[in-house]
């Protein structure tokens, strides 16, 4: 930690801070500029309060040098965690497609498009039996009935599910279900009680980026549910919130080459909701897949014209075929498979 | 519902917007334009599917006529939502500012606190004792045991009391603490089953703005609560993510006429979050009420440089007796009282 | 300025940052933490290459301690600038609302204008000849001939003018007709050479801020006029861009407050092009003045359903009348005049 | 053109709409709804003044049908534009990295690069020698000098020259030096003076998007220059400003789809400064083309450590050379050649 020390700043006030570091068990420098004193911070940083510190009288301004996350952080691990979902491994070598549709409709439904994914080459499956609806009056997803026949459907296929977890009341039913990997969602990428729930369990997690969160932010959503003990964490790029209205939201490519390189957890992409149209999903994942994406979390509907949510960004059958077989081509040409 | 056709639409496609409209009980209007084909939906938008339609073959976009938004809407009421909490009336003639430390610490501190606020002339004390933090290793704020505290210092003043509600499991203690006003945090604002339930409740809800929530899904975030019957919301803008490094958030003084024009429900603006730094809320606070906020959510500790978190941006006891009195001749001169 | 060095950091790293610095004429504090090696400039900071610094090996991060703007910063100057514009002091305790038309259309719409200015108390006027439109095929303003008519009809009421200057190439015309205040618009504020010309001018100009800048580069885009011998600056905010999509720009109230601790030149606001809605300019002025803004740049129309551009957001002559009866009150709360 | 009336709209109101719309010389369709009226205009949307029309009574929305661009719009060819640069084909099967230094410092450095870029395979080049630089302290380029070392470095490996013009009253040293491509860089996207001028000549011209422009802006930018009859217009997308911190610009991927069905004009991408930092340039260049861009502008200095202003963003030249190698996959396996 460095703090800058405002240019009228007392030997009192530099003191007072020096005393301050002390209480916490941390040594200081202090290096008195031409025109500013600035004082490091010597010791473990995690023991400083920096608001407080920021608050001190002729402080101007303290800047971490440390990274805020542990666990989650690439120097904490330096070789890159694969996660085993049933034996589908991801973060590794082999790229992960996750294709299904937005959300469990009926068993009929279901099946047909559990076949689809399987058919496509798809070793995962998603689907969401409790759906976050920006209107209270929108269809709010199949519920407990809808984990039963997503469960039914996949398991035909040998296809280990993906499906969001909204609230804390729903656990017992995600276990009943023995749901393979937990979505958070974008909405609930802070709430933090949620998040050190899913920490105890030993389930694979997809974090959802939040609408506008920071990497920083995001990893520390991460670290909350790996402080509980969890590590399986997979992060989800979905496209952040901008001034931009041709589409959705803004996928933000770079997050995947920052991820990698602070954190040792998988990433993959949401192009689906990133767009928010099923024409732009194949060059965005493309784009993913090229930058270094462990997977891909894809919209695929039976028949996009019927779907009871987010009808007009879900890819048909035909079209997921095509994007696996454009993807076989760019995962080779980074030394990767699909 | 306004259905845009793509310029080389067929008459098949044409009817089958008009079938599906048909399907959902509403007529339509075909108009064909030299370059584009429109058609209006006659008849309750509710009941269209948006997304659905925007997937059908030849649609090019889908524009809503009517609001989203319900019971929240000026439309519903015309007149402006009085609230009463204990007494004290939010959203009328008078300007309420809600004082107190970002979070509870000990007794001997929010005695104090309490005293201060009331004797500033504030008739409503918040003050957090479950906090939402960044980190999973930072203080997680005091819990069920700070509500205890709370509702004691207050009560010496007969101060109701707001305090942040982050977890369903949590409602038992607030309603045996009889917390007086639920915030329901920035975090939180599409945490539906959060929303879902305390529409359930017989409280008055501060719903803070996400942080880089549109107004318009404010005000269905705020529909979630009315629908479950509880039609005692106050917005709180608290400033929104942006670009600009020199403060947190940026302000958006905006919201506060749009939201007049939009709903009947109380407006208030926290300025300490928005800006966070103490320095910046007397100008923040001056111009949120010239531009018609019903009040202010601001942060005050009796000590803010021991404060246990968000230590810059609290006011100390003073600065909240100076802000009280410019803020009366702001109040005046726009016809209102503090 | 500060050098952090990555966690696995060599001798001859640290050294080759030394050496560096010693090459540009500045000492080094070299410290040693637990984690991290930091490296403290001593010396004049103007003369490091930040970018350079930051390529070299081992560095992982380079922060600056001073500010980079110096004329127009308030540690230049303690005093506030007022401006007089030919007897109008505009930064002083006087608040200065400069009324006027989008552009200028014909000689009988700016006579009636400027008299409809006058009546309402306003003392400046402005108008644009030369319109920066999204579309080529937009009314491109009246050009010279606007400045001439323009000139013409505030001469009758003795009210200096401001006006845009869009090219280098107008400037002739703009000293042949005396323009009073030259305007920047935000599409310039980093047009360096239109900057750099007008830095040679002894004409007070009203700098717009960019529509993302930052209000360090908006301060630095100031430098660039005031490093040519003009210091007769004014900041003018007109709202960011942003996620919002209910009005046009999100106004960044909090800037008053910034720039008026940042730098001793004088701020106004245009209420107009931030919402970019007459209803919304009354709230937002209102805010504006109560935050501390030295004066507003306001559309005013003799008859807005006729105008040639943004028509739906100026006010009409009663509108402005009422506005300024308004802005009264708010002055006198805050100890100015209008 | 469909005009959305207020939910207690007047007959007198919506004739004044229909004889404003006669007045222009459209058409128009009444159709009243249950809770709206709506009016669609028939005829040429291109002489309807929107904002006109907003300011009239009764007035809530005003809905534009078609694209406000033309001769940069898809719909106006429908083949892909292919621009040949002294043979140099861009917007064809053919991927062009245009490499070189961010600024023009000496003839042994431009010397040095032309030979690296050349090497790497790369057929066209870049270096500025008018900077746009934040500061008015920094170095600003070494102007029509500059011009003339880059000529003669390129021209010894047959390289066409890519470059930026700042300022109107520099094309006459362009075109004495014959650069080969025009950039306009971002903070002059909407320089409208200079857009035309630029319109009027017979070069190609790289246009990248403005720090927060919507593609929309852009286009219309475009259609500036396309408008003086310039039609060699090469979108350039750079990054836009987000909220995240931890790299300069958010790369907006997206950007490419979006402008490959809106334009027939060729889409290129800058890694470079879209990331600010050389590490990131890879995975940003593989995304861009393996999203469909036509091409990269990336920066390669000979010795980034030295360079005189953005090294920390350059590859040097082995770093291009590999980077290359990569490139050439993703090209392959999207059909296209490099």
């Amino acid at each position: 930690m460095i703090i800058i020390m405002s240019n009228e700043v007392t030997d009192t006030q530099i003191d007072s801070v020096v005393q301050r570091l002390k209480g916490w068990g941390l040594g200081s420098n202090v290096s008195r500029g031409m025109e500013r004193t600035v004082i490091g911070a010597i010791g473990d940083e995690g023991k400083i309060d920096k608001e407080l510190l920021q608050a001190l009288p002729g402080v101007e301004d303290v800047i971490r040098v440390m990274k805020p996350y542990k666990i989650v952080a690439r120097s904490y691990q330096k070789q890159d965690t694969v996660i085993d979902i049933k034996g589908v491994k991801l973060g590794g070598r082999q790229i992960q497609v996750i294709a299904g549709p937005c959300s469990v409709e009926t068993q009929a439904q279901m099946d047909e498009a559990a076949a689809q994914v399987a058919a496509a080459g798809c070793r995962l499956m998603r689907g969401g039996a409790f759906k976050p609806r920006t209107s209270p009056y929108s269809f709010q997803g199949a519920g407990v009935e809808g984990l039963e026949i997503f469960r039914q459907a996949a398991d035909k296929h040998k296809l280990p599910i993906v499906t969001e977890l909204m609230d804390v009341r729903q656990i017992d039913a995600f276990l009943k279900y023995d749901v393979d990997v937990i979505q958070i969602g974008t909405r609930n990428m802070q709430n933090f009680d949620l998040l050190k729930e899913v920490g105890r369990l030993h389930k694979p997690v997809v974090l959802k980026r939040g609408m506008a969160a920071t990497i920083s932010e995001w990893l520390m959503a991460a670290e909350y549910i790996a402080a509980g003990g969890n590590h399986d964490i997979i992060f989800c790029e979905r496209g952040v919130r901008s001034f931009e209205t041709y589409y959705r939201n803004m996928l933000d490519v770079t997050a995947i080459p920052v991820l990698k390189k602070e954190t040792h957890l998988p990433v993959i992409i949401d192009p689906s909701h990133a767009g928010g149209k099923a024409w732009m999903v194949p060059a965005l994942a493309r784009a993913a897949i090229a930058a270094g994406a462990d997977g891909l979390l894809v919209e695929m509907h039976p028949n996009p014209c019927e779907a009871w949510c987010d009808a007009d960004q879900a890819l048909n059958p035909q079209e997921l075929v095509d994007l696996m077989g454009q993807l076989k081509g760019i995962a080779q040409a980074i030394g990767r498979d699909i």
